[in-house]
Formats: structure tokens, sequence, C-alpha cells
């Protein structure tokens, strides 16, 4: 038998950077899914297929031997791998895995393709181990695979992409759920530049060091723009959302955090009729998105694949993470 | 006899913009001038020869008759055919003039070219019927061409451009000297896109309309950047300047006022070792300005220009107007 489950990525409207200090971050769930195939082996070898990706490989205990693609490639896996095996701990039922990754969501893009990844692995395999998890144990376990990667990552990708929908996450008070039903006309434009999140977190700390209470001021205001911004994604009002990202994106640029491929990508956007666009993410790379009418969708998306970024109209989407037995 | 006066442009280091609401704006008199030749004519007429910028024309009266050129190009003209008359008014001398017109100063870029043109247009008409103007006196009659342009103008462009230096302005404060005396490595890039002030200054109040406390927000921490960047001047702290210039980019950029080519101009400075770099004037078009280590003057201005910038190496100018007599 085997099973398949898929997980959505993500985006972050509002709050980037600044939801390290406080103020909240509203993050959606994007209808671009990775997913995952399992199946037992009668061995103990977890073998994963990421041909996509141009690799190949298996692990044997701790150890990875490379069937395609260089040895590196085992670094890349070790959240997928932690991930399955806590997921047997806790069911406590072991297996040999055979686990097909399949995504179309960027990588190393802030789109959440990592967390994606997790959160389907591990449905896959409970769902292959007759384990009936929750979605919250789904959550928890995928988690568990998330800190191998980033250390104590907030939580908030492997629950977007666990349930789907929008969140709202500040620190220190946790995630928050957000009861909101609709879509929003969104194009998403990546860079195609590789960023290290963590690198561009201590950028930002740095500066703060450097200029504490100008870089809390910004800080303030970024919060300030998260919170008008859930208002007006609730109230579906798309020029107010777009003034808000416009403003969103200055800020994140004036604590460092944008380059000129994406402030390209943004005011490509801009020129072509959203309403306002950001980076969204770390920055320094990865992508920007914009909102628009749901009439300049093809416009905006056109103008930012002829300034060089790789375009994809998104929506939200309400479907976490999903499983289904093939046969 | 003929006349020969010269006046410095300027660049805003700090607070275009937040300046119209509150805190102070931050302006320098850069080595780059306009220059007029003045010599008396024995007829009434006022003419131009403007042939730098392609035009050649006079003033019989209030009627424009172009020489070479197109006859819009005797708009361009009224800033400085009042100013030379406003100075014959004020010495109650009258004589028509030939005016030679050159300039270092790019045109409509915010490095005051108009305001330097004004000056030594007073200054040189002043000198040649033998005024003894004091330098208050060129900077209130220059200003009187300025307003012809751009209605009521805040002083500061004619200021610095009759005085050389430093100042500070602040709405319902006004101008402020500053006691400064050192230079600054600095580089501007002008992305050759012209703009018009007042459209800029326009949309920032419709984003202000919009979201009123949120821009507040962003015209205070503008007014903030400024207040440390004069400390950092005066500390000659070139790292803190840059960081300061950097944040002030941002803070313009959420405000709506840049555009792709100035953000392109901008980080190829900051890739090229800048310590930082921010649009100067209004934007929209324009100029950016980047400090920058001494040594690294050429590196940084090579790289504006290989992003399509035009790039001026520039130091503040404490030579205010200059006159002298040529025969």
């Amino acid at each position: 038998m085997s099973v398949e489950a898929t997980a959505p990525g993500k985006a972050i409207l509002f709050g980037e950077h600044s939801v390290v200090y406080r103020g909240p971050a509203i993050v959606i769930a994007i209808d671009r899914r990775a997913k995952i195939t399992a199946k037992e082996r009668d061995d103990e070898i977890i073998r994963f297929d990421c041909l996509d990706l141009g690799f190949e490989g298996y692990f044997e205990g701790d150890e990875y031997h490379p069937v395609a693609g260089e040895e590196w490639r085992g670094n890349r896996l070790q959240a997928m791998l932690v991930a399955a095996r806590k997921t047997m701990e806790h069911l406590d039922k072991h297996s040999g895995l055979d686990l097909t990754v399949r995504s179309e969501i960027p990588i190393a893009a802030g789109l959440g393709s990592s967390a994606a990844i997790c959160v389907a692995t591990v449905a896959a395999t409970g769902e292959l181990l007759d384990g009936n998890l929750s979605l919250q144990e789904i959550c928890d376990l995928a988690y568990e695979g998330e800190k191998v990667v980033h250390g104590t990552p907030s939580g908030v990708d492997n629950n977007i992409s666990t349930y789907g929908g929008v969140l709202s996450y500040e620190t220190g008070v946790g995630i928050e759920r957000i009861d909101f039903q609709g879509g929003l006309p969104l194009v998403i434009g990546n860079s195609r530049r590789k960023r290290s999140t963590r690198r561009l977190v201590a950028r930002v700390r740095l500066l703060r060091d450097r200029n504490p209470e100008l870089v809390d001021g910004l800080i303030d205001s970024m919060g300030e723009v998260s919170r008008k911004g859930l208002e007006a994604i609730k109230a579906r009002d798309y020029p107010m959302i777009g003034d808000l990202m416009n403003i969103n994106h200055g800020l994140l640029s004036s604590v460092g955090v944008s380059i000129a491929r994406l402030d390209i990508l943004v005011h490509a956007a801009r020129g072509a009729g959203a309403y306002g666009a950001k980076l969204t993410g770390a920055g320094g790379g990865g992508c920007m998105i914009a909102i628009t009418d749901p009439d300049k969708l093809k416009e905006v998306s056109r103008a930012i694949s002829h300034s060089r970024g790789e375009p994809h109209i998104v929506n939200i989407s309400y479907e976490g993470v999903e499983t289904r037995r093939l046969d």
C-alpha cells in the first residue's frame, strides 16, 4: 500500500522581522502544495526520491547514501528524516519507507516549502502506519522536523501548512487562527535569489543595536501596519491592503533587508496596476507579493515576468494537510 | 564691462518630505555651480544665452522672442527674468542685459539648479549695476525669482546657494546655519528621470489622508533620522550617517516617492561599499546620494555608472555666491 499527503506553502502578508520583537505577523496558506508519497519497505532503510530537485538517496541508520546527486544533499533531508522517525516513535510502529517528494512550492524562497514537506511527510507516514493522527499531532510532529533545520522556529510554518487559511502570530502571545473565508487576488514574484533567514534577522538586530530608539520606532510602525493589515483583509479592502503593503515594503527596506531584484519586482507590479507590493519573508532574496484587482492578475504577473522574476498567481488556501490512500 | 557670478547647487541629506509636516531637513551646498555672465545693453532688452541647454532668446517687455529653441523655453526663464528685474528695481537702476547661463548642476534633479541660477543672476546683475548688494539682499531678491516658479518655496535653496555650507530647516522654526567646516565624501547619482516636486508632495499628502496615524509615525521617524543625522555629521561619523541614510531611504520608499531607477542606484552604491545611500530631493526621479569612505569614491561612482546612473563625486561647498568683474 502507498499513501499520498499534500500540504500548502505559506506567504507572510505583514509583519516579517518586526514579529521577532513585537507586534503580529499575518500569514496565509497559499494554493501551492508539497506532495509526499510514502510506501512501506521490508527493511529499515528510509529512501528519498527527490528527482524533481535532482537527487535521490537513502538513510541506513544516520548514514546517507546518495543514489543520484551529491552527498551534501543528505543534509537537506534531515528535517524530513526526523519528522518521519518522530512519527514512527510517536505511533510506536517502525518500518522502512520509500518517500517520494514533489513540490509546487519554490524552495528557499520564504514560502514555507520546508514546513509543507515536513507536514506532508508526517501525515503520509502516519496514515501509512494506520496512525489516525489528529491535525494537532501532525502539526507538532512536523515541528520536531523543523527544529532540526531552524533551531527554534516560531511554529507558524508547520501550523499554517497543517491547517491552511489565515493566522496571526505574535511573540509571547502565540498563534491565533483568523476567521476569514474569502480569497485575495495575489501575485507572488520569486527573485530566484536564495536567502538565509538567520543572516537577515541578525542584520536587523545589528542595525537595532546601533540605533535602538530609531529602529524600535520602525518596528512599532511595522506592528501597526500588521494590525491595520488584518482589519483590511477582514474588510476585503484591497486598496488599503495595497497601501499597507507599500508602507511595509519601505519599512523593511529601512531595516536593510530588501535587495535591488526585489525592489525592481515590487515596482514592476505597482507599475502594472497592483494596489501594492512588498517583499515577503526574510528578504535578501526570495519573493515579493502584490495585491491587485482580480482582472489585473495576468498583467501584474506579466510585468513580474518581464522584470525577470518568476510569477505565481496565488490565492489563500483553506485546504490544510490532506491525506489519501493510493491502493 | 561684464560681470561673472557663480553659486552652488544643493543636496538634501535628510528630511525631504517629512519637513513639509515637521522635523528638520539637513541641506548642504555642493561643489557644482551655476555661472551667470552679465553685460549691460543700451536698449531695454533682456537676452538669455542658454546654449548649453540648447536655447537662446530675449524678452522685450514680457514677450519672449526665441532665437534658438522653442517658444515655451521662455517659461523656464521667468525666474531669472524676475530675479534680474527685482534686482534693478531694488537698486533703482535699469538697463538692458545680456545674460549668459552656464551650469554644472543637473536640472530638474532636485539639486537646486534653479535657485543657484537665480542667486547668480541677482549677484551678477547687482554687481554690474554697481549695487554693493549684501549677501542677504542677494538671497532675498533671488527668492522673488524662485517664487515665480515654485509658489511659496521654503527659502532653503536660495539660502544655501547664497551662503554655502550646511543648514537645517524646519517649518515654523526657519533656517539655521550649521557651524560645521569639514568635508563629506559623497557621490550623487542622477537617475536622469525628471520629477515634479509638487506632484510628489501631493502623493505623500494623499497617503497620509488615508492613513493618518501610520504616516505620522513614519514622518516622526524621518524627523528623528534628521536630528540624529545632524549629530552624526557634526561627529563626522560616516558609518552612522550611512545607517541613517539607509533608514531614511526606506522611509521615503514607504511613503511612495522612490522609483525602481533610484532603488537600483541606491543598491549599486551600497553594493560597491558605500556606508549608506538614499534618494535626495522629492523622489519620483532625480538623484540619489551615497556616503562612502574617501578611498571608495571612485568605486561607488563606477557602480552608479554601471547601473546607468550619472555619477557626480561631490563635497560640501563652503563657497556661497561669488562675483567678479571680468574687464
